[in-house]
C-alpha cells in the first residue's frame, strides 16, 4: 500500500476522492465550410475579447479558444463546453465553422496570410509576434485541449485531517500534486495512446526542409514533431522549489520570453505567476497533452473527461516511485514519443505496461467502490490496448483508407457539428433541461462574455458574473432590478386592480362578494352585461365562469356558487370585449407586443385538415412539452369537437385561405400562434402600458391589454383599452421566436438592464 | 314618485345606491382617570400633529380629533376609528383617557387653564385665540362627530347615464347634494331625537349669568344652548351660488373670521375652499350634528353609521319639497331646537312626522331590496319613537336617576374603554383578522401619522401613505426595500447555501443525491456523523429525517427513500450541534436576537405539571391560533408522551426550579418560549449575521445560526457557528413581545426603513 492509499481509504476520505474539479480550455481553428482557414475577423457578436470570460482567441485571429469555468463533474464541464460551442458557431459568419482536429486545416502558402490575433492589449500582440518569429506561425496553429484539474477541497481537507505526514495544508497539497505530476510525466504515453488524434498533417504544415514522420502516427502533436519548446528547455520536477527556480532561470536567461512560453505537457498551477507557487502551494494542475477528438462534437467526449479523472486519481493512488525524478521524467518523455510515433493501427509496444496500469486502476476503482460506469470506462480502455483500431488515431486513418481524405473528414465532421448547433437555435446545448427563456438568456450572456453558473437547474436559478459584478436571475427575468413588493402586487389581482384603478387606468369594473345572497342582490346590475365570475385568489382557471353576453339568474347563481367553492371571496367582473395583447415592458419601454391566436390551419383547397395540421407541425419552432417556442397542434378530442361544431371533420378540405380554428383558447401551450405586432401599434397604447407598469413599480412586466380597435388611439381615461393582468415573470421565448412577425430578443434587454456596462 | 326615484330604480342604478363613501371625524377631550381635563401636552408618541394624517387636536391641547379616511362601508370606517382609538389611548400617559361624551368634563374654574392647541402653524393658533375671544373657551370644548358622506362614484356615473335632467355630471352632483342638504336641514330633528346624547352640562360649562336649560334635555349641543354661530349668521341653501355668496359675504363683512367658522349642522364640500364649489360642484357633504355616544367605545356605533346612511339615501329618494327653501330651513331649525330641548324621557312632539319618515324609509328599503339588517335598523328607530327611554339621552338620564352622576358615568365609560384598549396590546382593534406583525406595524404607522389602507386583508397587503410617499407592504416586512431576487434566493435553500458558502460563511456541509444507489455509496462518509436527510425543496418538515449521532445503514437508507419520495433530489447535510438563534437583521444591523425553547414549565415543589401548565397559560401574551405572540401549551397526547419519557404524568409535582419540557421542538406555535437575548451577544456574531445578510442582498432578513457556545467570539471562518437558514419574511411579533427579555419594536425599524423622513 502506497503512502497515500491508506489515508485515502479512510472512510471519511474515500467517498470524497472521486469528487474532482475540472475546467477545460479548447482551441480550434475557424474555417470556411470548405475547410480553408477563415479570412474574417473574430465574430463581432462575441463582443470584446478583452472582457470575455470564455471565448477568446489564442495565437491567430482564427484560433478560437473556449474556456469553461471550473466544474465539479464531467457532465457539468461538458455542458458548458457544449454551450460555448453553440454560442461560438451561432455567432460566426454562417459560412464558417470550427475545424474539428488538432492539426490545422490546410494553411495558406503565404505564412503572412496567417493573421495574428487582433487583441487590444499591445503586449499580447507583441508576444504572439515573438512566437511567430521564434517557432514559425504554422506551428502555432496546432490546437488542443487543456484539462485543468484539482481534487475537491473537501477531499483535501479530510485527507489532511486523516494523515500524519504533513503539518500544513499547503505542504500536503504540493506533495499531492507533485506526485500526480511526476507520475503523469512518466505515464502520459497512456493518454497519447488512447486519445492521440493527430495522425497526419495537411500539406503546408511542415516546412519543405523539415524532417517529418513518413507515415501516419498516433499523435504528431504529442511527438517530437509537435509544437514544443526548443531543445534544452527543461525544468526539474524534483521539488516545487526546483520547478519554480528552473522556469525562473529559463526566463532570466532569455531562453523563454515569458513563463507562459513553457510548453510542458503538464503545468503546476496556483497563484498568478509561477513564483507564487512557493508561497501558495500548488492548487491545481493543467494537463496539456490532449488532442482534439474529431468524432466528438465538442472536441472531447464526456467519458474521456471522466476517464482522465480516474487516471489522475490513479496517479496519486499509486504514490511515488523509488527512482530519481530526472530519470522518471526522461523515461516518460521517451516512452511518450515512442508511442506517439507508432503506427496507429498496431498494438503498442507499451501494451504490457498499459495492462498493468489498467489492472491497478481497476483495483483502485474496486477499493473505492466506484460505479459500474467507471468500471466500464476502464474496460473500454483495456480493450483498446488489445484492439488498436479502436483508438482515435486509428479510426481517423481508417477513414483515409476508405478514401475519405483527412481534410474531407474534417469538413464532414465540422459541418455536421455546425448543423447540429443550428438545428434548434432556441435551445442551448448543455442547458436543455432549463426553460427556453433561460436557455436563450444563457446564450446571450455567454455570447456577451459573462460567466454563467446554474445554481439550481430545476428552479431555473442562475448566477451571472462579469468582472466583479454578480447578478442572480431566476426564470430568466426575475432579477435584482425589481423590488420585492412589485411581484407581490402583481400576484394579487385585487391589489393590482386597486392600484391601477386608483391611478386612473381602465380595469374591468368589478365587485367582491362573500355570500351567494350578496351576489344575488346584484344580479340585476350584472344580468345584461358580459361578466366573469371568479374566485378572488385562485389562478388556474378553476371556478371561473364567463358569460360574454348577459346571463340568466340560474346560470349566474351557479357561477357564484362554483366560485365560492374555491375561495371565501369572489369577484364579479365586467367582461371586456376586444382583442388581448401582451405588452412586454422593460425599463419603461415597450419592447414587444404579441398577439396570440388559437390553434388554426389555413386551407389551400387541396389538403384535409388533418394534413394541414401535420404540415404545420413540421415547423422546427413547434415542439412538445415547452421544449420549443410553439407547441404542436394536437389531433385530440378537444380539437375534434371544435371542428365538429364548425361542421368539419379531420378529413374536411377547407377552401384556399380559409382559416379553420382547432381551439377556442389562444394559449401557445395548446398549439396557438404567436404574432409579433409591436410595430403595428400606436404610441398611445405603448404609453399607457409603460405608465401602468410604472405605477406598479415594475422594471420588467408583461401587461395584458384588451383593445377593441387598435387603429383608434387611446388615452388613459378612454374606454379604448382595459388592463386585465400584469405578469411579473412574463414568458420571453414567445417574443424571441414568434410564429409570425419580427423576433424580439428580450433576453438581451434583460442583460442590458442588469449589465449596462457591457453595452 | 319623486324626480330621483325613477332614475334610482333603474336596474343599472339601484344596486349601487346603497354603496356609500363615508369618513368620520371624532373629537374628544383628553382627561385624567378621575375625569378632570388633562394638564399634559398632546402625546409625544404621536409625532408632529402637523403631518399626522389622522390624529389631530381641535380647539384645545386636550381635544383630540380622530380622522378616518373615506371608507366604503360602515364596517370599514368603524375599523379605522377603532384602531385610531387604540392608538391614541395607548400613546397617552397611562393615567389619562378620553372623555366619552360630547359635553366636556368639568372644566377648570380659571378659563386660562384651558390650553389652546399648541400647533406649529401660527395662523392656526391665532384663529383659536380669536374663537376663544369671540365665543369663550368653554363653548369650544364641546366635542362631536362629523359624518362626511358621499354617494359612490359608480352610482353617480350610472345615475347620470340613466337620467335626462342634467347635461353635466357636476350639475347632477350639485343637485343631488343640494336636495339631500335641504332635506337634512328640514328633518335633522330626527337624528337629534335618536342620537342626541348631551342631556346635561358639567358645572362650570355655562357662564354664571347664562340662561341655561333648567332640566335635562335630549341634546344641549344641538340646541340653541349649544356651540353655534352668533345670531344672524345664516346663509341660503336655495342654490349653490346663493350658498357660496352667502358665506363669502359673512366673511367679507367680518361676521365670520374665516369660512370654517361657519358652524352649520351640515356643510357642502368640494375643493379646498367654499368658492371652489361653484366650479367643481358639490362632491360630498359633512353632517356635523352627531353627539358622542357614551355607550359606544368609539363614540358611535356601527349601526348608527349605517342608519345615517339610510337616512341620507332617503333624503335624496324623497326629492325636493314644494316649499321655499328659506321656510324649509327655518322650519327645520325650529323643529330641531324643539326636539333637542325636550325631556329625554318623554314621547317627542314630532312622533307623527317621525313615524311618517320611518314608513317612507321602509318603503324605500323594500323597493331597493335592502338587507334584513337594514330593515331591522329601521324598526329599531321606529321603536325609539314609541319608547323614548331607548334613546341615548334617556339612557344617560336613567343612570343619573340610579344615582350615578353624569361625571361618574363619563369616568366609568372612559375607563372601561381605556382598559379594553390595553387588554391585548399586541392586537389592533379593527384589524384583528390580520397577522400580529401586520397589526403591530399598522399600529406604529398610525401612531406616526401615516394613512393606512388594507388592500387585501387575507393576503396581509397594506398601503401606507405619508404626504405623497406611498409604500406597499405585505406580511409586515415584504417591501420595496428588498429586491425581487433576494427572497427567491432565500426561498431556495440550495442556492442560499451555495451563495453563503462561496462567500466563505459556514453552512452545514452537504451533498445532493438523485438515487438511493448514489446515496448508499456515501453511507460510510455519513455513518458516524450527525446528519439530516431531506428533500431538496419541500419546506414543511415532510420527508426529513434527523440522526443526531450516527446512523445505521438501514435507517440511513430508509431516510434516503423517504426524502426521495418528496423530491427528485435529496440533500444529506451535516447536523450542526449547538443552540439555534434567530438574528433579525434590518438595514445592516442586528435589531434583535431570539432564542426559542420548547414548551416547558418550572416546578415549585407544590403544584402538579397540569396546574403549572394551566397557570403558565394564564399569561395574556399566550393565546391560540396565532392570535397572541405566544401559544398556550397544550395538554395533549404529544405532551403526555414527552412527560412519560421523562417518567412523569400530568399529576407529577416537579421540584422547585426544575424545568420540565413538554415538547421536543422549540416552535412558538407549539407553546415554546421566546427569549430576547440581543444584549447577550458578542459583536462578532452580529457582524457575521450582518455580513451574511449583505451577501444575500437583503435589507430585512431573519437568519438562523447554530452556535455551540456564544461566550466564545466567532470569526467568519471559524466553526463557532453555522448558518442554517435565512428567512425573507421573518416573524416580528415574537421579538416585539417575547416571553422574557426586552421587547424589540422591529415594526418601527421597518417603518423607519420605508420612511426615513418621518424620523
Amino acid at each position: 500500500m502506497t503512502e497515500f492509499q491508506k489515508y485515502i481509504l479512510h472512510e471519511q476520505v474515500r467517498p470524497l476522492f472521486s469528487e474532482m474539479r475540472v475546467g477545460l480550455e479548447k482551441e480550434s481553428q475557424r474555417v470556411t465550410l470548405a475547410g480553408d482557414l477563415a479570412k474574417t475577423d473574430h465574430p463581432a457578436a462575441l463582443g470584446n475579447r478583452q472582457y470575455h470570460a470564455s471565448i477568446q482567441t489564442d495565437f491567430s485571429e482564427t484560433q478560437m479558444e473556449l474556456i469553461t469555468p471550473v466544474a465539479s463533474s464531467e457532465k457539468e464541464v461538458m455542458n458548458y463546453l457544449a454551450a460555448l460551442h453553440e454560442v461560438s458557431l451561432r455567432s460566426m459568419n454562417p459560412e464558417e465553422m470550427l475545424w474539428p482536429m488538432s492539426m490545422p486545416p490546410q494553411l495558406p502558402e503565404d505564412e503572412g496570410a496567417i493573421q495574428i490575433a487582433k487583441l487590444d492589449r499591445f503586449e499580447e500582440v507583441l508576444y504572439r509576434r515573438y512566437l511567430a518569429k521564434s517557432y514559425g506561425k504554422r506551428k502555432q496553429m496546432v490546437s488542443g485541449i487543456h484539462y485543468n484539474f484539482e481534487f475537491s477541497r473537501e477531499f483535501m481537507q479530510k485527507l489532511f485531517e486523516h494523515q500524519p505526514l504533513f503539518t500544513t495544508m499547503d505542504e500536503l497539497r504540493t506533495a499531492v500534486y507533485m506526485t500526480v505530476t511526476r507520475n503523469f510525466l512518466r505515464y502520459r504515453w497512456f493518454l497519447t495512446y488512447l486519445f492521440g488524434a493527430s495522425p497526419v498533417a495537411e500539406k503546408g504544415y511542415f516546412e519543405e526542409d523539415e524532417i517529418v514522420p513518413s507515415k501516419p502516427v498516433r499523435s504528431i502533436r504529442n511527438s517530437e514533431y509537435g509544437y514544443r519548446n526548443h531543445k534544452g528547455v527543461t525544468v526539474s520536477y524534483a521539488s516545487i522549489e526546483a520547478y519554480v527556480a528552473g522556469i525562473k532561470r529559463l526566463v532570466e536567461l532569455g531562453i523563454l520570453s515569458e513563463e507562459k512560453e513553457f510548453y510542458a505537457p503538464i503545468r503546476l498551477r496556483g497563484g498568478k505567476k509561477v513564483a507564487d507557487l512557493k508561497q501558495m502551494g500548488v492548487h491545481y494542475i493543467e494537463v496539456r497533452n490532449l488532442d482534439i477528438d474529431p468524432f466528438a462534437p465538442y472536441g472531447i467526449k464526456e467519458e474521456t473527461v471522466r476517464f482522465i479523472q480516474l487516471f489522475m486519481m490513479y496517479l496519486l493512488w499509486v504514490g511515488n516511485e523509488q527512482i530519481p525524478t530526472e530519470l522518471l521524467v526522461e523515461t516518460g518523455e521517451q516512452l511518450n514519443n515512442q508511442v506517439a510515433l507508432e503506427d496507429p493501427e498496431t498494438i503498442t509496444s507499451m501494451q504490457k505496461e498499459g495492462l498493468r496500469l489498467i489492472k491497478e486502476i481497476r483495483i483502485m476503482a474496486q477499493e473505492l467502490n466506484l460505479s459500474d460506469a467507471d468500471l466500464t470506462l476502464i474496460s473500454q480502455a483495456e480493450e483498446k490496448l488489445y484492439q488498436p483500431e479502436k483508438t482515435l488515431s486509428a479510426q481517423m486513418i481508417a477513414y483515409q483508407k476508405k478514401g475519405l481524405s483527412n481534410r474531407a473528414l474534417g469538413v464532414q465532421q465540422g459541418r455536421a457539428f455546425k448543423e447540429k448547433a443550428y438545428e434548434k437555435p432556441y435551445q442551448l446545448a448543455g442547458f436543455k433541461q432549463m426553460e427556453l427563456s433561460t436557455q436563450i438568456l444563457l446564450f446571450d450572456a455567454m455570447q456577451k462574455g459573462l460567466e454563467v453558473t446554474v445554481l439550481d437547474e430545476q428552479d431555473q436559478f442562475i448566477k451571472l458574473k462579469q468582472q466583479q459584478h454578480v447578478e442572480y436571475v431566476k426564470n430568466a427575468n426575475m432579477t435584482s432590478q425589481d423590488t420585492y413588493i412589485t411581484p407581490l402586487i402583481m400576484e394579487n389581482k385585487t391589489v393590482t386592480k386597486k392600484i391601477l384603478a386608483a391611478a386612473g387606468f381602465q380595469v374591468p369594473a368589478g365587485k367582491e362578494y362573500q355570500t351567494v345572497q350578496a351576489a344575488e342582490q346584484a344580479y340585476d346590475y350584472f344580468k345584461a352585461k358580459g361578466i366573469v365570475i371568479k374566485p378572488k385568489s385562485t389562478n388556474y382557471g378553476i371556478g371561473i365562469s364567463i358569460f360574454k353576453e348577459g346571463v340568466s339568474k340560474e346560470d349566474y347563481l351557479t357561477g357564484v356558487r362554483l366560485a365560492l367553492k374555491e375561495d371565501q371571496t369572489i369577484l364579479i367582473e365586467e367582461y371586456l370585449t376586444g382583442t388581448e395583447y401582451r405588452f412586454f415592458v422593460l425599463d419603461n419601454q415597450v419592447k414587444a407586443i404579441l398577439l396570440r391566436i388559437p390553434a388554426n390551419v389555413q386551407g389551400d383547397g387541396k389538403h384535409t385538415i388533418r394534413e394541414l395540421v401535420i404540415a404545420k407541425n413540421q415547423d422546427s419552432l413547434r415542439g412538445t412539452n415547452h421544449r420549443a417556442p410553439l407547441e404542436k397542434i394536437e389531433l385530440g378530442e378537444v380539437e375534434e369537437l371544435m371542428l365538429k361544431e364548425q361542421g368539419y371533420t379531420w378529413e374536411s378540405i377547407p377552401k384556399a385561405k380559409e382559416i379553420v380554428y382547432l381551439r377556442e383558447n389562444s394559449n401557445i401551450s395548446t398549439g396557438g400562434d404567436s404574432l409579433d405586432v409591436t410595430d403595428e401599434f400606436d404610441d398611445s397604447y405603448k404609453q399607457i402600458a409603460v405608465e401602468a407598469v410604472q405605477v406598479l413599480g415594475a422594471k420588467i412586466c408583461g401587461i395584458d391589454l384588451i383593445i377593441p380597435d387598435k387603429e383608434i388611439p387611446a388615452t388613459k381615461n378612454s374606454e379604448q383599452y382595459g388592463i386585465i393582468e400584469a405578469n411579473f415573470n412574463p414568458a420571453m421565448h414567445m417574443h424571441v421566436y414568434p410564429f409570425a412577425g419580427q423576433g424580439r430578443r428580450l433576453t438581451k434587454d434583460v442583460l442590458h438592464l442588469l449589465y449596462p456596462e457591457i453595452g
